[in-house]
């Protein structure tokens, strides 16, 4: 039997990226399906009854749901081809810190960058860019998070690359002149086909946001 | 070599719960070290300078932090025995799943519960005993969470256990009454040598707590 795989996304979702990065590194053909967050389909509430969100990875009629774990499923279901998690448990651990460094912090203060005004938003692009030099400072001068090699850290952030342009035009500020080398990362990430293919066009993103905001009352 | 290993923690931590957990099943010799977490040592923000939590894994010297991490770590070094993910990736991305859910939603509600008070507190005793229950729906019945064997999301889960009295006695209600399969499954673990010596005692908990909430000002 020929796996048959679905993705339930919604386009710019730095989440469903990570998934489509996934499996363009493994050379996985899938179905994509876009979702209407305002009117979800029946099989999205079916696949992930517990938080109801995308992106749900469906493999042969089974859901994985939470992108990272997507990912490391993708990575051991797949496992000849390009692999995303180093093979040395410790190399494996700090991959999976510095995704869940992302998880935990990138997020919530990128979205406090174009979901606030005033003193607020001042903070918010400090706390930011703070978030940005701790991660530059852990590439440093390697060409990926985990040395020489593509994997789960640059998965993990990457999808925020094509939302920089939304962030840095609602903030009125410059990611590349605070954190160079991540913005050098990023570009290298970018010249991959499986990341390019896979993120958002950034005035897509643009666009989602602005709409966003209109919505909230923050324009 | 023999391997060197340390646990910097903090008696009361259902995220050290967790590695001392593994570390039994696994049958590893380790010094256990408290943390004053007024006063923290130069060893664990030396270890931990991105987050300065415990706890914290130190194995030949190299650290490794956040708690569901080191338990992989753990299962991927010291692998012959006592598995803690099952082999399968699809039954493995099902236990990281349920990891996930335990650490996104049962520690800020499970908090709620003693550190609110009046409607405030009414809510979060419901919205806890809605989060256990969907836990105890996916445990079914099960004996843990994985089917026959104790696994990663037993691990995630337990240290909370220990932590029942104190929320049922600030709370003024009972788990067992809303979550009696959950309970059971509960009794079921402790009658594991690795969870009931890894696990804190429920007075020196409440102790805990309450000292906590006499700082809030909350008693």
């Amino acid at each position: 039997m020929a796996d048959e795989v679905i993705l339930l996304n919604f386009c710019p979702s730095v989440f469903g990226m990570r998934i489509r990065i996934a499996l363009a590194e493994k050379g996985i053909e899938y179905e994509y399906r876009e979702e209407d967050l305002k009117n979800k389909s029946p099989l999205l509430l079916k696949m992930n009854p517990v938080h109801k969100k995308i992106p749900v990875l469906i493999h042969n009629g089974k859901p994985v749901c939470e992108s990272l774990i997507a990912v490391e499923y993708i990575d051991e279901v797949w496992k000849e081809k390009a692999p995303i998690l180093p093979s040395d448990p410790y190399q494996r651990a700090q991959a999976r810190f510095w995704a869940d460094y992302v998880d935990k912090k990138v997020y919530a203060a990128a979205r406090n960058v174009w979901a606030t005004k005033g003193e607020e938003q001042e903070a918010a692009k400090k706390e930011f860019i703070e978030i940005l030099k701790v991660l530059e400072g852990e590439l440093g001068d390697k060409p990926y998070f985990g040395g020489e090699t593509f994997g789960l850290t640059d998965i993990s952030l990457i999808g925020y690359y094509c939302w920089f342009y939304a962030y840095e035009t609602f903030g009125n500020f410059s990611i590349e002149s605070e954190c160079p080398k991540l913005i050098a990362w990023a570009k290298r990430c970018m010249e991959k086909e499986s990341v390019s293919k896979s993120l958002a066009d950034p005035h897509t993103v643009y666009d989602f946001v602005l709409g966003v905001k209109k919505r909230l009352g923050l324009e």
